[in-house]
């Protein structure tokens, strides 16, 4: 006997079965629904997992996603928006979150429509929806963000997220797209959270409250009446989400946009740039450099009274199972490893991988109990945040040795000095970066996710274990 | 029978075997040797990865590491010099490969010596001699380079590396360490070059001639010649390694440090600093920037005459195997990803990448006819190198967005644009980075390797599979 063959025969419960098979014996079908949990970490590429490992766990420590006995890796593809344009090397959250809702590769800023052609394509939730599965997103973004969005709803940008944000959609007095097209005047489907309150999703939760009060196209009411009007049960407070009884439709919004985050760096510092000392512009040899002041990470004051994003997940999993015999499809999101990074807030994305190791604990409980329940942990697109060395490996010269950019130096829980910078851009939001991302499962994955996939592959494989 | 088990009766060719077994039939064993191929690239995290990838393959491409049918991370372990350190989050390659070489952790510049106390850690090749295997290194290094050295040779300090480089050595004119107490004078080992010259190892490939050169401690003759003295085969050019007859013992040095590189930029050109203008000095909104123009990567011309790593793996896995029934431990090092990522030169690093991937190939193409043979891809860090958008996420702002640090524009094969940074610190050399790092192996794997592994446990299961 092989060690592979050991290996299966110690990894699987079932020889029995194997030899019966092998002996042509019957094997009992199961009627359990099968159920894909697809938690993704925005941004959270290897650099921040191992930043926060090193701050929740220490250095030799594990996270919950590190334990899971499944590993691959997630090559990103983007496209120029053209048709048959060629790759682009760096994604964002639009166009990778199509990849996996819908296994097309499309454009920068893009939601679930075709580079160039900008026509819809249809997702899992789509796909789930039409075969009977129950639907759920659940994020700490505005629900109207690229990523949940890019699930239930198309069209060409992604900051038309409501009604007013439909024409000339401008940041900061910058024009930064349109989205005319898919006005309902012009026959389009609306806003995304006009899509969203028109979906046949069974839960949403997350926030972007500011998103459903402006009125909907055409109508007299807002969207999230609109929302109302078609069957969702609206809530917004954590005492809400606790008393939620199983059978609505929800729709939670529990933020006016993107939810607070858990933790911030000591009295809400983030990343700050060193600065040299006058001599030191001069000439890089000479003068001296001021450090940021190390800093523990604190408890966000404005995350009291959020619900966790574990909390959410248990909701929504409660809502989705209960008495369904059909299975379902949920997309959760730890939004803020990314929008954190943007910020350049390091101790900002740890709470938020932290609290996407706890909706995985939720996710890894329920699967416990409903083990035909496919959960596969991965991210979006890797991002600005580098962990590099506290103290220079070239630290014996006698000179200034400082990383360009903003820096972060955080003391750990274990009494050691972590050094994040970061540096990608000199504009007040870091960029993205293009390495290929982790991807985990339960042992549900085996079989199914080989040990490199495409980021569009996850898109079939769900597709494929949900039998659409 | 549920998935699991079908993947294993695909995947393996035994399923006759397990039921045997279950019937309890019995089991050939097999007398064939097992032989591990440790392949290290340094420095290669998935930023360098997807880079090489990239350019070499396409955004859509794989690698052949890519195909490898078993993916793990390796969490990288280092700690303070002092006995019960408290870790240090970014690592050198000296103390990660005294990791995977003894399974102990250590401190940064350390050569399989204990952290604070000093100790000589026994190494895989140590135990693999004593057990009667056969045992190779080959690197484009110097050989007595930290990754190299760490395999077979113990020393507080890695610059240590020849017997003239053993007190106060200096670098740039700067004491960076000493090694008085390895001295044979005082009971020592003597430098690394003399520790490989004493060896028992069967194949030593790489570049470090000038290291070979200094007289041996002692004696009156040189390194070279005391390794001559020991049974090795001494040789230095491309010609004398095609010409190599199983059977001796051998020491190839090509080259007199680190051996040089396939590619480089155009016309040699490295990452350099986007220039802004005087206004954009004043304020960051205001002015403009030019930025480093494209390039493509082209051969290097003083690689020519070089033995690629695949040459060099070739040999020493033919002088490895040839009548050999004990097996052997082999550990090939593309070094210069992380080298040439120090001198920020993408393409030096992407030409390295490849070179690894070909080592690879014959790595698996020997493993077909010799299929008790564990091949173990990883990296020994994460280090500089950012893939970042080449057109930035927020390129509609209409104000100069640009990189800190040297940035590099490299014209893809495919037709696109891929934008390089380097920002780690100010300094002549880039720091390394502090993720996690992929390692793959072939089906040898399956079994041995948890989908997570600390960086040490890659000596252990490496010992185990040998049956050390």
């Amino acid at each position: 006997m092989n060690r592979l063959t050991i290996r299966c025969l110690l990894g699987s419960s079932l020889l029995t079965a194997a030899v019966g098979m092998a002996q042509n014996a019957p094997v009992e079908p199961t009627n359990e629904p099968r159920n894909v949990i697809l938690i993704i970490g925005d941004g959270m590429g290897d650099q921040q997992i191992t930043i926060a490992r090193n701050y929740l766990k220490g250095a030799a420590g594990r996270l919950l996603l590190d334990q899971m006995p499944l590993r691959s890796t997630s090559q990103i593809l983007t496209t120029q928006d053209r048709v048959d344009g060629k790759p682009v090397y760096v994604a964002d959250s639009a166009n990778t979150a199509t990849s996996m809702a819908t296994g097309e590769v499309t454009s920068r800023g893009r939601i679930s429509t075709s580079a160039g052609s900008d026509q819809d394509i249809t997702t899992i939730v789509e796909l789930a929806q039409e075969a009977g599965l129950r639907t759920g997103i659940v994020t700490t973004a505005s629900v109207t963000d690229a990523t949940p969005a890019a699930f239930a709803a198309h069209i060409n940008f992604r900051f038309c997220q409501n009604p007013d944000a439909m024409v000339d959609v401008t940041y900061h007095d910058v024009v930064m797209g349109d989205c005319s097209p898919d006005l309902k005047a012009n026959g389009g489907k609306g806003s995304i959270a006009e899509q969203l309150a028109d979906s046949g999703l069974d839960v949403i939760l997350g926030g972007g409250s500011q998103h459903f009060a402006p009125t909907a196209e055409g109508e007299t009411f807002s969207v999230r009446a609109l929302a109302e009007k078609n069957g969702f049960q609206v809530i917004s407070t954590t005492q809400e989400l606790a008393a939620v009884r199983p059978g609505l439709r929800l729709l939670g919004l529990f933020a006016t946009d993107t939810m607070p985050v858990r933790m911030r760096g000591e009295d809400g510092r983030e990343a700050e740039e060193p600065e040299p000392s006058l001599l030191n512009y001069l000439h890089p040899y000479l003068g001296s450099v001021t450090l940021p002041q190390p800093m523990v990470c604190e408890p966000n004051p404005t995350f009291a009274g959020m619900p966790s994003l574990q909390q959410m997940t248990d909701t929504a999993l409660t809502q989705l199972s209960h008495n369904n015999d059909r299975g379902f499809f949920l997309m959760i999101e730890s939004a803020s490893i990314d929008k954190q990074s943007h910020y350049r807030r390091p101790c900002g994305s740890i709470g938020e991988l932290e609290q996407l190791n706890e909706a995985l604990a939720s996710a890894l409980a329920f699967a416990e109990t409903h083990p035909r329940t496919l959960i596969v942990v991965t991210a979006d697109h890797s991002q600005a945040a580098q962990l590099i060395p506290y103290e220079s490996l070239f630290a014996a010269f006698p000179i200034p040795i400082y990383t360009p950019g903003k820096l972060a130096r955080i003391i750990t829980p274990e009494g050691s000095h972590m050094a994040v910078n970061y540096a990608t851009n000199n504009f007040q939001a870091a960029e993205h970066t293009g390495a290929t991302v982790p991807l985990v499962s339960n042992t549900e994955g085996q079989g199914l996710i080989p040990p490199f996939v495409q980021q569009p592959q996850i898109f079939t494989i769900t597709r494929d274990y949900l039998g659409l």
